[in-house]
């Protein structure tokens, strides 16, 4: 099996999260050995999660899981590319569509769209 | 000024690099505080080389800078978007428009597409 080069990042390797569709940039997460052959074997974006140091598959709570479309490699081997269809429509535990829902302006930040969903009926 | 969460990272943020027009995902690199302000100040993708221990001004020996058009940050401050318009349509060393050049399958690897530049000739 090709895996990416885990040692570099001691054992983890980003990922970025994109949809297949919009082509959107959802998210970025991190994933180790365990989770890149979760994420083969099921066809679901599966996660190492760095805050509560466990494996992570994305949806398992709130129902948005990303099935995996695409996988690619970067040049370097050691940073990885999901193209991936996102259920619910929602990549963000804040409701939006992506996380990169805020733009930087010559005043601050700028919030870009609406939340697709209240945080609050995601996770209950 | 508004800036990424660079505590979280040891300094270190990662930045998804994006092509504005054909928003394809170019490659993943790092910045710290004066990398982003360099590229805030010049309007020029300036990244902190890791294996070199230096500020890298993408395309400085190459040509290829990256154009900023947009910058977003994600929900939890630790990972930004630059949205680039990327001169000489080459953003991987290797030659290639994108270091995302392999995809992943059954089999194992697969190239896709072909370099856009050969990569002697980008460093000579």
């Amino acid at each position: 099996m090709v895996e990416p080069d885990f040692k570099k990042g001691g054992g983890l390797v980003p990922v970025i999260v994109q949809d297949y569709k919009t082509r959107d940039v959802l998210m970025l997460a991190y994933i180790n050995i365990e989770a890149w052959k979760r994420t083969l074997d099921t066809g679901k974006a599966t996660y190492w999660s760095r805050s509560r140091n466990t494996l992570w598959v994305k949806g398992e709570t709130s129902g948005h899981f990303q099935i995996i479309r695409e996988i690619r490699v970067d040049c370097d081997d050691d940073t990885v590319l999901f193209m991936v269809e996102q259920l619910g429509d929602v990549a963000c535990h804040r409701g939006y569509r992506s996380c990169f829902y805020r733009k930087i302006t010559d005043d601050g930040v700028e919030i870009i769209g609406k939340p697709v969903k209240n945080p609050e009926d995601i996770y209950k």
